[in-house]
Parts: C-alpha cells; structure tokens; sequence
C-alpha cells in the first residue's frame, strides 16, 4: 500500500510540474523526470542492445564501404528499424569509394628468414608485379627522415614515431608513404597507431596528397614490437631486408547508403533531433567499438522508446552514416538530401569512441548550448553521463555543426580505445554488456530530453 | 672519514663472524652476509643482463631446436661465456628433433571470406595435397566432443575450451588432435591457451599418442577471439568454413648441444651448483620470457661473481639446456653425459616462468631441504625473493631431482606469463630491465649461498 501511495504522489506531483495534459498525445505523457528514470531502468535491465551487436559481428561480419558485407548490413540495418516499428525507415544512396585489400603478407629476409604480420593501410595502392624487396630505413619521426634523406632511395621507410596520443601519432599513417616517396623510397611502413605492445597490426586511412608530383608508394601497418624490434636491429647496423607483397586495388565507386530512420514527432514532426554513429568499419575485426555499437545504440533509442510508449514530441532521427572511415560520402551525401532541411535539425548526435562506461557529452556550440546540454545531463548522474563540456562532436556530424545546428559528441572512458580501434582485436568480445546498457540508457534519455524540451537548443550565430 | 670507518667496522666484524681466514682463497673472501649485499647492490646497478638479452632477441633471434637460429645461438653463447671468464665452456652434444613449420595460413571460407590468424603446433604434420578445407565442428571441450562425435567425420574439430589455467586447458593442444582424429576429423584447431583475448596465436608442442590406431591429423591454434567468434556462429548454425595450409614436416634430428659452463670451485671443485635456464624456444617471438631471459640470467650469475672476484667454493655450473619445448632431449642427454657425476650435484636450479619480479624460490625436496634454502632466501627479502616453499622445480632438472638432487625452481609474480608464452608478442620489448636486474641478484646471490654453505644441502632419500 505504501509503495503504491507513493507512486501516485510521485505521478500527480509530476503532472503538477511537468507539461499540461493537454500537451500529451496519450495518456502515456509525464514528466521529463519520470520518463528518464523509466529509460534508465528499463535500458539497465535489458540486454538486447548486446545482443544485436552480437548479431551484426557474428551474421554481418565486418563493413568495409563498397564491400558485399557493407550492403548486406545495409539491408540488415533495414529490415531491423522496420521491425523495431519506427515510422519511415530508408536507405538513402551515396556512392561511396570501394577499396579492396586483396591478398597481402610481409616478410622479414634479413637478419633471419620470417613472416611479418602486416595490414595494409586504407586507400594505398598495391605493390604489383611480384612484389617489393628492399632494406629498410628506419626513422623515428618525420624530421629524422628528413634527416636521412639521402639514405631513402630504394629502401622501405619504417616510420617507427613513439605513441604521443592519436591526434599526432596518426600523422605517420595519413602523410607517411607521401614524405617517404618524396625522398625516393619505394614503400612505406608504420608502427600501428596504437599505445599496446601485444595488439595485432591497426589499419586506417592514408592519404596521396601529392598529385602528380609524388609517386604513390604501397603502405601498411606493423606491430608496435616488430617495429622496436626492426628499429633497434637497424641501430645494430645488421642488414634488415623486407619483401612487401599487397594486391590492394581501388576499384571504381559504388552505390551503397545511409540508413535514416524516423520516429515521427507528435507535436512538431519537422524539428528534428538526430542520433547517429558510423555504420561502415574496417575489415579487420568486426568494426564493434568503431563504430557498430554506436550504430546499435542509435537504433536502441527509437526501439526502447517504442517499447515504453514514450511518443517524441520532435521527430527522432536515427542515423547510421557510411563511409566514415574512408572519405565521409555518407556525411557529405546527407547534407545534399536534405538540404532543405538542415535548419530543421534541432540537434545532431554522434557517438563514435567505442563502447565503454558513459562519461558524459561533449558539445559543439555556444556556451548556452553547452549549459542547456549539462541541465539534461545532470539527469544522467547515476549512470555516469552527467559531466558536459564544450568540444568536438563528431566527424560525420561536422557539416551539420558547420551550418549552424548543435552538436553533441557522446564520451565514454575510452582509455582502452586505441587497443582495439582499426584492428583484428575490435571485435565483439571487448564489449561488456553492462556499458552497453549503460550507455543506451544515456543516449535514449538525452534524446528524449532533448526531443520534449518546450525550446530547442540555442543555435551558435 | 664517517662512512671511511663504518666500512672498516663492517669489514672486521664480517671477518669474526663469518669464515675463518684459513679457508679463503684470496683476500676477497668474505662473510656471507656482505658478499650478498654486495651481490645485490651490483646487480640492481648494471643492466648487463638485459642488454646481452637485447643482442639474443635481436642479433640471434629465435631459437627452435634443429633451427639454424638455434646452432648460431648455441656458438654465441658459448663464445660469452669464455669472454666471461668461465674455466671450462663448451657445447655438449644433443640430437635434438628437427620440426619444420614452413609456410602455414588459413582462410575462413564461410559466412564470409577473410584470413583466420593461426600457428601450427609444435609436432604437426602439414596438411599435404593443397591443403584442407572442410565446415567445422566446435566444442568446448573433450565431453562435447564424445557427445557429438558423430559429427566429427570430415570436418575440422575446433576445440573452444574456458582458459581454465594452465594445466588444464593446455590438454586440448597437447591431445586434441588425437581426440578428433579418433572420430575422423580431418584436422584439429585449438584455442590458444592463453587467458588474453588479445593475444596473437599461441604455439606449442603437440604429441601423437596413437600409434598406428589414429591417424595423424594437422593441428593448430588460432586466436582467442576466432575461437569465440567461430563458436558462437557455430552455435547460430551459420555455415562455418575453414580453408587450411600447413607445410609442416619433421626431418631427421640433428645434432646441436647443452651449452655447460663452470667456474670451478676453489675448494670442493668436485661439488656442482647447477644453475640453468632453457636455451630453445618456439620460432614465434624471440624466447624472450621462455625461456632466454633465464639462460642469460643464469650466465649472469657467473659473470657477476667473476666481476666481484667473489671465488666459489664449489663448482658453478652454467646450462643452457637445448630442446626443452618439444622432447628434453638435452635434459636426457645429459643424464647420460653426467652419468658418473650425478651424485656430486648439490643442487640444481631452474628458471622457466617468465621475467617478472622476483617471488621466491620453489624448492623440489624433504622439509629440511626446504628449510635450508628458505634459510638462505631469508637474506633476499630487500629484493621480494625471500619466499620459498616446497613444490616443482623444473622440467630439465626433473630427472636430476629424481635422481635425488634437490631442485630449486626459481618464482616470479608471472600473472601476466601466458599472455606472451609461446606466441609472437614473446618479444623483449615486454622484459622489464628492472625486473632483470632483480632476478639477477636473487639468483647470483642464492647461487653463492649454496656454493659457500658449509654443508651442502640435504638430499632427499
């Protein structure tokens, strides 16, 4: 008798402070407070989110753009958003580049005969005619290999820089085979971005910025030990002699998508908040923390507010992007469908740190965005998600920042991140099923926030 | 002139209470208690140890037995020893079994196409004519299999045991291919035993058990996540298709050799104090934790008491022993070669846990034995090694000890020890040269102890 006493003071109370019935669109209506404590136990208590995950690695496997496995998740993403029962669920067209690995190895032929794990690197080219034998030329860093240019001709570079964080490390992967070709080297070599001494070989994008200028020369990853190891036995002055073989090619673009998915807002379906994170991955691994639980996360959103009859007052918007990783077609190819609607977005959302414990948000946007952001978050203190501040967002939300629409970037504890991130390792094992819940709990109910809120969030002039 | 005085001060009262003058060779000879501090404060000072292991990993490499690596190590180490200063050096022949892994890969041909990380075991046959392909069967462990055997015939048996400790989960690499061979698969995968789920794939030897009643199966490990995930697609019955090529052979032994070195005893040169560590390792990696970090602490010993012109009273035999990994033909070999000389060993030592900090000494003999050598590892609780019980020494002096030699196995907080064992993160970058200096001096100092002891240790009956 107490409890249920209790529970009706708590209802009226809330219908008391809350929006007046006549706003709601169905009994179900009630206070912001109560409906965020019915998101959070409700996304605690269950392991569907897991589970789906689980579906995407083990049936879907891992999402290159351009690559069968992409479309078929594609069409699973699909299939999966009309069953949660969401309102308009699409496939919108972008063409997207289509890179393929091809067969490739390493081996190491001096100081003694053996096999080097490698991984190529996204978007290089191959090494073609049998292969490429040459000595290496280790450096440390950019300016040592200016250094010893003279040394470069004919050789494969090993860019062998120490872990300074991914924002600088990563330079190595992106402009290395460009600086090593300058001076004549006939490929290129990275230690992994990564922080981990026992992690698998991490790939990721590299980029041709030289035009015509430059020759374009094979690029791939190794080991962060292999790399100690090469360096130090190049130090040594033994000879260290490797044979490169990759038949990587870029074929041309395909059409692939982003999958939107709408959750029709009751009262003003034009506004719109959109959550999202990126659908395309590497092929190693699975793509689980980069970026399919995001994507899992997302959908949960709409999917968990179905479940609990909780109707939006704006328009949700679930958004799995493609082609992150290589180019952002999918990001580009959004801003051009719905141009006409850019304005319309209240809020962006992208979540794209892999799937650890909520830390809470990072905002793009004015300071009174920002303090808007930290009043829904505050909410959040059980689970962790309270703590906001001014940042960066997202990648494929960036244009939508650009024009003027709030970005809001999910953390998480993602010390563990780049052990996993672009690698053999980011796969379904390292995701621990109670971060996930925590997290869909988080996002589900920022959203709801952010859809009931009687104003949008302020816009940055 | 303070410090001056105490020193002079410890000097004599040294002299009182340790040996008389008569009974030492030179006049270094000193009381036990100061030749340990001074053993231990040189060791914590020098990183000799770690940068000679630094020259093994990187200049020698790897070293399979029957392996070219493994002759070039065996003629590097024993040119260090007599550098070192050792009395008596050399190579004591060993026909050792000359396992070839040869080039070895797999693909994953169903749900979807993509190379599957994996290590041929140690003792493997190849897979012959191309190569095997064939769906698999996955099981936990060796009672599902009996429970499913009736699906075994043609396929590949993919055992996914619970990393359950060492020496249990090491059964399934030991004896799994007999199991599936028993009920016709056609080739055996293992889980690596190893408790990471990021780990590369973990090598180590396999045995045929069945005469000419099972056939000889290929076998392999691949990595932990594989497993899992090849399990779990299992169990969603998706089809799950694994394409092998091992050109795995074993050719005829070859001979190769203990490495034996003594520092002869100025006084009871007839009396051995083995102390050793195994010089082989699997080709993944470079041996760095299994097993070279030993055999170079174990030269250490002897160079540092040559250094501190600290002379033993008994003789200090150095081994490196050959083939431990895959048949102890150097633990046997030597037995043979020693014959006579058994019964004059005091004691023998043997590391084989990996580098890590020291945690004490595991002694194989009576409760006197034990008590006697936890005596002496009282004067090392400075460096954490004072901790001693009664339990196994190690697999090279297993026979030594059977033979009545007490054994003692050298500890370490080697938690971490099955991450890197046998697989290709077994790299020096993962031995911490504080960590080295520490079993230095533990093991240098015990070493001493033992030689200077009045009365060797008991011997078991």
């Amino acid at each position: 008798m107490h409890r249920m006493t209790t529970l009706v003071l708590v209802i009226l109370l809330s219908a008391s402070i809350g929006q007046a019935a006549s706003q709601t669109p169905t009994e179900t209506r009630m206070d912001i407070d109560l409906a965020v404590e019915r998101i959070i136990a409700a996304a605690l208590a269950d392991d569907h989110a897991h589970d789906r995950l689980g579906e995407l690695c083990d049936v879907v496997g891992p999402r290159l753009s351009g690559s069968e496995n992409m479309s078929r998740g594609i069409d699973w993403a699909v299939a999966h958003l009309r069953a949660d029962g969401l309102d308009d669920v699409r496939a919108e067209p972008v063409m997207v580049p289509h890179w393929v690995r091809g067969n490739e190895s390493a081996l190491v032929i001096e100081p003694w005969r053996h096999s080097l794990p490698m991984i190529g690197l996204g978007g290089s080219v191959g090494t073609r005619d049998g292969g490429i034998e040459a000595d290496l030329l280790v450096v440390s860093d950019f300016d040592e290999l200016e250094a010893r240019a003279d040394e470069a001709a004919g050789r494969i570079v090993l860019f062998n820089p120490p872990w300074d964080g991914y924002g600088k490390t990563v330079q190595y992967r992106a402009r290395g085979a460009d600086a090593a070709a300058r001076h004549g080297a006939v490929a290129c070599l990275i230690r992994s971005v990564t922080p981990s001494l026992s992690s698998p070989p991490h790939t990721g994008v590299m980029h041709y910025a030289g035009g015509d200028t430059i020759p374009r020369i094979p690029a791939a990853a190794i080991t962060v030990r292999d790399a100690a190891r090469l360096e130090r036995q190049h130090r040594r002055d033994l000879p260290v002699r490797v044979r490169l073989n990759m038949n990587a090619q870029t074929l041309p673009d395909v059409q692939q998508a982003n999958v939107v998915a709408d959750l029709i807002g009751w009262e003003k379906p034009e506004e719109i908040v959109l959550v999202s994170g990126h659908f395309d991955s590497w092929d190693a691994g699975c793509g689980a923390h980069d970026d399919g639980a995001s994507c899992i996360i997302a959908m949960e959103v709409a999917r968990q507010l179905i479940q609990l009859d909780l109707k939006p007052r704006r328009t949700i918007r679930v958004v799995l992007w493609i082609d992150e990783e290589m180019t952002q077609a999918g990001a580009k190819a959004y801003m051009e469908t719905h141009a006409d609607q850019i304005d319309r977005h209240v809020v962006a959302i992208e979540s794209d740190s892999g799937c650890f414990a909520p830390a809470g948000w990072s905002v793009k946007g004015d300071s009174l965005t920002v303090a808007a952001v930290a009043d829904f978050a505050s909410r959040l203190d059980s689970i962790g998600a309270a703590p906001t501040g001014a940042g960066w967002a997202g990648v494929d939300i960036r244009r939508l920042n650009d024009a003027g629409v709030p970005g809001i970037g999910h953390r998480v504890h993602n010390d563990d991140y780049f052990l996993y991130h672009h690698s053999p390792d980011d796969t379904f094992d390292k995701i621990d099923p109670h971060h996930m819940r925590q997290n869909v709990a988080a996002m589900t109910a920022m959203v709801w926030m952010l859809s009931e809120a009687d104003e949008p969030l302020p816009r940055s002039e």
